[in-house]
């Protein structure tokens, strides 16, 4: 704990190390659908706990994508948890409300109404659910939160082994775009050289994270960037992918998923632009520059919403209809826009 | 300066804080064809010395890259020092030898024999040349040297409205892959909290280094991409770039840079080659897995060098012949490694 400062360490809540440190068997739980912070700050309570000499079940209520599988002891996650572990304590990670847990909050009812519920959470939606709830929207990520709790809990990061620091590490390398979103703060940096000195390896989980993806996928996102167009002037750039895109490429329709982030990279574009071609009907994503157009006054047009740096709208009408409509309506925008 | 510890500014020389305390008219120097770190360890000392009274001249061989026109002030940089200068100090940053400098140190020969030369630099091979020689490798860049260097000269992170620290950043997201090559240390991610907090926009640094292409560019990876060809189970992924793609996407020569490293993301791929098509000869370039191929064992074989995750080659044969020596000779050696 050498980079932490002690006014770091104060945002913990007693309540919280108390509670943590008397729990015997514990459930820790995390979102649906999870992501690197979820799993991470799951794993981080639950191999910290039992390191404190507590039984723990990992629970989940959807199977770990195999893009997190670098992630240490990721393979515990259960769907429901042992019929025998009779929990005196369950941890909620990373829900900015209790039911995004997902199928177990029904599943487990009798479990979720009578045992103590502690939610640990950085999303500042979160309406405080749970006996003891920690939430910390100044936190990039919840493993930002639980990095914070081990000194509390007499733990060194190296405990474990560092899988501890490696699990934290890669949600806050996730929930941060690998620390560059603006929820970075001087704080978080703290918290990743602490786990670095800890044994985080942040080019691997960096790598796995942000610079791994299936051939099918970087065929697909070869062939969209190949055809990209812009307006003369350069400040509007956008492109296509259509069902003949990912037949060739051999790709499934999850793996456009980044492609708008690639057109944005457009050095030019004040507003990038992605259709997906789906016949009868077209799904619009937008991207903006700060300072530029809002785009939800292009995507809103269309009945789409989003924020004003990523939005999207579905046109109803086929792509041959729809691209001059919307590519009209951002050309207005840019030109309404006050000169520099 | 919150986040740094006392042991991080002992790293700093005594010799180099008093030689810059005194000096009244100064020339700092980075090296030829600049990049972040050259431009913002310069610039940070520059604004620094002006901040204390010092009259300064920053000087670069090379103009200044469009890309980096983000840094705070870059615009200052000057081919040749203002005649009247008369310098009392020269600090070279970033140079692992003297020569790094470029055409510069025979234009002005008459001030590098006659002025002392204070030299801080980051790489390991750096001779200690001048009359004060800083050289620490265990700094990811000059600019994290530099941020540990303000404090003893009285300066706050924040001198200058937050200019120096944002030039700062800029180098040590730029030598770092944004935090994800092993360069960065604890002590690394301490400095960029510091310089966090000073006002640097981590966000807006990463985008303009790393997430900002010419459409053009765009076009000519999009191209090759979307012909990667990979074998049967995986391991070996590879393309090619030729005349035509270069000529319809728009770009030139240099566009190609970075291309390898998409390449590289291909999840199953052990070992990641691009072709680049030269008619009469084909440049190779390798990347390979940790653990995995040893590179320059199969650029080697060609001539060529590298590293052993990095490495190139220059083969004197048309495509057609070149392509399956270099494929079948990675398939070798791949085969040859022990199983895991």
């Amino acid at each position: 704990m050498r980079s932490l400062l002690s006014s770091d360490l104060a945002a913990v809540p007693a309540e919280v190390t108390e509670r943590l440190l008397r729990a015997k068997r514990v459930m820790t739980v995390c979102h649906e659908n999870p992501d690197a912070d979820a799993l991470g700050s799951s794993l981080g309570v639950a191999l910290a706990l039992e390191h404190l000499g507590a039984r723990v079940n990992a629970v989940c209520a959807d199977p770990v994508p195999d893009m997190y599988d670098f992630m240490p002891q990721v393979q515990r996650f259960r769907k429901a948890p042992e019929p025998d572990l009779d929990p005196d304590l369950i941890v909620v990670h990373d829900c900015g409300d209790l039911e995004r847990i997902g199928a177990i909050l029904l599943e487990q009812a009798e479990l979720f109404e009578r045992v103590p519920i502690l939610n640990i959470d950085h999303h500042v939606s979160n309406p405080g659910f749970g006996v003891t709830a920690w939430v910390d929207a100044e936190s990039a990520a919840t493993c930002e939160q639980i990095t914070l709790l081990l000194p509390w809990l007499g733990l060194g990061f190296d405990a474990v082994g560092g899988d501890i620091a490696q699990n934290l590490a890669a949600g806050l390398v996730f929930d941060t775009a690998n620390f560059a979103h603006s929820n970075t703060t001087p704080r978080t940096l703290r918290v990743a050289s602490e786990l670095v000195a800890a044994g985080a390896e942040l080019p691997m989980i960096a790598r796995r994270i942000y610079r791994t993806k299936p051939n099918e996928q970087l065929r697909l996102f070869g062939r969209v960037l190949a055809r990209l167009e812009s307006s003369a002037d350069g400040l509007l750039a956008w492109s296509v992918v259509n069902d003949e895109d990912y037949r060739v490429a051999g790709a499934d329709a999850q793996m456009s998923e980044g492609l708008i982030d690639l057109l944005a990279q457009s050095a030019s574009a004040q507003v990038a632009i992605l259709f997906k071609d789906l016949g009868e009907l077209v799904r619009v994503s937008v991207r903006t520059r700060d300072g530029g157009v809002d785009a939800t006054q292009l995507t809103g047009a269309f009945g789409g919403g989003g924020h004003a740096r990523a939005a999207g709208a579905t046109v109803e009408r086929p792509l041959a209809e729809a691209q001059p409509l919307v590519l009209g309506l951002a050309r207005r925008l840019l030109d309404e826009l006050p000169a520099r």
